[in-house]
């Protein structure tokens, strides 16, 4: 396709030989560790005296399938928007996924359930897992139409076991709380993702700009996306939350900020819309925002008007945030962020770390009861007083910031090794680069690939 | 767009201030009245002596989800048929449901759940506000296209109040049982619409016919609302039902009747088709009647064949009423009905309190044995008759045609304040009024809008 | 359309009269002999001393729903790649599943569930059916676009009893396992498809080639078909597997199977590809291989690196088969499969009862302990050794094949019938034949239909 027959034999070979490397290669591992924990294993269950409507299974398992079609159908058509990128976008969000899922079973595995020589898994890991997945989704978003898989690949390879010690260190050294990931995901996973693009910062990128824009259709896919993500979002933020009161409170919480931020963000949009007109591109993003901000402190004792409260700032603060600050960000911190991951995952991420640092701080024993040892156990066992965990969650939004940072920074050096195939500045947001690709209609034949610089540049 | 300028900037304010309104005030009503109730607070339930297990949470919140995507999804992708409106058919459901749902806890709270001055809310809170919702939005289906956004929201504002009202009186003065909404959802919220409709009349909406049918892909969307409504309707009926053999049985029952009514929909639209063929909006719609028709019954001893019978009938009047009784609707009284709600869930929802009046007037303390306590506890308590039962449920539906038709005229006599913000009646069924709207293709210009008698009207 | 008017008239009124017919009959049987059963009945579960919580409802309809959204989302939008034939792919589906579940409770009750002259109904009943109907819609697969509606009721009627037998004869008289239906389900389903396309063979099939492949936005609707089936595959292996641990590892198997399908079908789409490029046809299918091969296996203590090794092994022989055996499949077998079933439900099916054999004779009272009554009672009752439960679930692969052979043959006579309505060989993939199909755009009228050889022909 560009330039010289060796590039293109090249590119021919990359990405299945990444598959194939990492598939093997994880392959192997789960053989050597990987192994059933006694929820999951037919032996070991029945060792203990268990009846099966204990199992973990029943009460994790519904939570677990919202998560994935979250994962899934939420981010992979989310995506869509983009008018020629439909294929790549719920393509390699599918790819991406199901390698990371696996590696991501392994690193956390090892940080977080490796005894006496293996990881054990079940609900609680796939659960982990896809949440990792979520991490890695959100910063391809910023990337979006501007790498190619195998690059995406490598990202998945290094962002998970980063994604991995970020939460080992909030959860397991810090005892953080951070059930729905306000930190460890969305705040990780954006500033993961955007110093990722600072450094493949494209200045010619305005040579593919015509593609940069959503269709009408296009734009219907991407609500389906959005869509799935704004119903389950209860089920995400409660999925490893504690049983009963925990998880029940946890989705009523999420359920409130996400309808709060769906009408700020279309108050805010036809504010700032042009002749009083409604966005999609707010409506698609903005709206989830209450999802986002509540991730930390939707297990606790937030109230009601809490999630609300929240939830409406950060449908206001998303909505600004397409659309002043992300124009700046291109302009001024040469921060390329397609699919505004800023706007949803990062300012809502870090308010809703810092919402978590205010309704941690006003804990009290009064307030949870005997509650109180399933939310904030280091509080109840008396080792901290509410302000010092306050201090503590704190403490973890920079820690995780930190880890973004400088992964994000060495992710970006990785995807810039020059073997490694990369859409010219005119050929991104276009399939074509990396599917075949039918026309638009019936009739028509294969569209031609614009590849006015082709030559120049491979 | 239309018209003086001053216009425009009304418009322009006229959406953002009522959503901002309407958010503030509900919250303020939430941090005053709202808590969590014993099943969510942390404090709360450990004071009972309660298992984790026991938490309604696991009975009721995987009944919750499918609900939820019931009504987001579902109702959101079935009006996206229409050719230039899949923005604010998703968009505008979207918006509707996000306010109502907040609203509507209020209102049913301080109807049902007010103890000590406070509204508590739970898993089943959250059902039955998404209840209330699914009748807002089967109004705005009569709606669709001809109204703003502005407008919607009024009427929700309307709606839930009386839809609160027409519940109370069924459930707790009369004593109806009304599980899945025959009477409370698809009777109420139809005939809420078609009367609001009547009073919206426009004797020259004929201007804006080329955008009333739907193209290729916007059907193919809309089977997404379809489906999704049509494979969860199961739980939507037993949501709320008994728990054990109620929902089990009304789950069953659903299924049945929507396999049903799908076959009849297929014969009967193919059976008065041009040329034999079917037509989309029969199956896009009618072959949901049966969940429609089952909603009064299906928590009682229907009976698999009863299901099957009611399913079939419901398809049936439904297809006919597409096609032979929609057009009369418009000419001879003057309701402009646009997606058919009178015939998805008008006529099937009275045919669904019909079939309630029956089954409950069949009903014996040996058919239900034990289980009669949980379906008719005035009669298992010997407070009334069967027969008794029976007069009661259809005295409940001339109720809820009642509170409906009044409450869509008084509906329509607010959505008609002349400073509201409604579409011309050459610009209804188009997105452009209300959306941002980019082409159908990569390199085409955003669309013209078309404005032919613009100035004139405004 | 085709030809004399009489022809027309006789197709307007064969799929009313047949969808008519089979609705009345299956509904007098229903009434006959259908009952809920003792966890779905008012009176019969509360003579028992049972808690509500201990209702098989709640362990079993989460998994019944996801299986149902597969059922009517995934396999209605799988089918919808055609550029044409959307309507018919997701109405025809919806069509063929609303009969054949209703059909396979009866026909299975009869044969399972027969006790006192009545079937017994309930959840369990609800996800058999629907199994069947999943075999059923697979054999739609492969003659998707060249039937018509008529044709595929009366495949479906016979499919379903013949279904219901090879069922019975492996699971009651043979005692093979086969949970998730790698045998039962996917090879069944396919080979009976295949051989009916056979005897239904068209050499002049070129005549409808244009209409034969996909256009951009189809692929995309092609893959929210993928994705739920993708997502909910978990649920599918494991709707029916033992509680407890049972249901537990059989998901978490299915999860890690998919995985590794889903790389290697990148690795080998982009490896066989022009220019490295990959295809969609493979995303959308061979991904989905992983969920298929560990149909038999999942519930047995194939452990987590067995699962990647089977999904891997999937992926890769569906892919390869996509690309040169579907080909070879027509030119030398003379078997057209339109939606490539032999490469997604055959091959995969066949290994996957292999797997079935081999982790079945491997089995051990120490790996399963406790655990393998459920697994392998037969085993746990010393009723047979390991390897001769090997034996018989490979002789349950060759009854299968025999099964599905001799009854795809049956249905291509069946089909064949020269009354019956069946589209024209330059009318295959083509909705108009069908259904009243709006333009591609707003301002397009109806499409002419293509009808070169109509009168020839008819």
């Amino acid at each position: 396709m560009a330039g010289s027959p060796s590039r293109a034999a090249g590119r021919r070979l990359q990405l299945p030989l990444l598959c194939l490397f990492l598939q093997g290669a994880t392959a192997v591992l789960f053989a050597v560790f990987v192994r059933y924990n006694h929820k999951t294993d037919a032996a070991l269950w029945h060792r203990g005296n268990h009846s099966n409507a204990d199992n973990e299974f029943y009460f994790r398992y519904p939570s677990f399938q919202d998560v994935h079609a979250m994962v899934f159908v939420g981010f992979g058509f989310l995506m869509v928007f983009l008018q020629r990128y439909g294929f790549s976008s719920v393509g390699f969000t599918f790819l991406l996924a199901a390698f990371a899922l696996q590696w991501s079973t392994l690193v956390q595995g090892f940080l977080h359930s490796f005894h006496s020589g293996h990881i054990h898994v079940g609900v609680e890991s796939m659960i982990n897992a896809d949440f990792c997945v979520g991490a890695v989704l959100i910063s391809s978003g910023a990337l979006l139409g501007k790498t190619g898989p195998a690059q995406l690949l490598l990202m998945a390879l290094l962002e998970v076991v980063l994604f991995g010690i970020n939460e080992f260190v909030l959860l397991h050294l810090l005892g953080v709380r951070d059930a729905g990931g306000s930190m460890t995901i969305h705040t990780f996973g954006a500033y993961f993702g955007l110093v990722l693009s600072r450094v493949l910062y494209r200045p010619q990128l305005e040579k593919s700009k015509h593609r940069q824009g959503s269709v009408y259709h296009s734009d219907l896919f991407a609500m389906i996306g959005t869509i799935f993500l704004w119903i389950f979002w209860p089920s995400f933020n409660s999925a490893l939350t504690a049983l009963g009161t925990g998880q029940h409170r946890t989705a009523l919480n999420t359920y409130y900020s996400l309808a709060a931020s769906t009408l700020s963000t279309f108050a805010l949009s036809a504010l700032v819309g042009e002749d009083g007109r409604l966005d999609m591109v707010h409506i698609q993003n903005a709206a989830l925002a209450g999802g986002v901000v509540v991730g930390t402190s939707s297990e606790m004792m937030l109230t009601p008007f809490g999630a609300l409260a929240a939830g409406f700032l950060a449908g206001t603060v998303s909505t600004l945030g397409y659309k002043f600050f992300t124009p700046i960000l291109e302009s001024k911190f040469k921060v390329q962020d397609t699919s505004g991951v800023h706007n949803l995952h990062g300012m809502p991420g870090v308010l809703g770390a810092l919402l978590g640092v205010l309704v941690a701080g006003l804990a009290t024993h009064e307030a949870y009861g005997d509650g109180l040892e399933r939310v904030f156990p280091l509080i109840a066992e008396s080792q901290r007083s509410a302000t010092s965990q306050a201090m503590y969650q704190l403490f973890g939004l920079f820690v995780t910031l930190m880890f973004a940072s400088v992964g994000g920074g060495l992710g970006g050096l990785l995807l810039k090794l020059p073997f490694l195939d990369s859409p010219l500045d005119s050929q991104c947001y276009e399939d074509q680069v990396h599917w075949q690709v039918p026309g638009e209609h019936e009739d028509e034949a294969q569209r031609p690939l614009r590849v006015e610089e082709a030559d120049t540049q491979a």
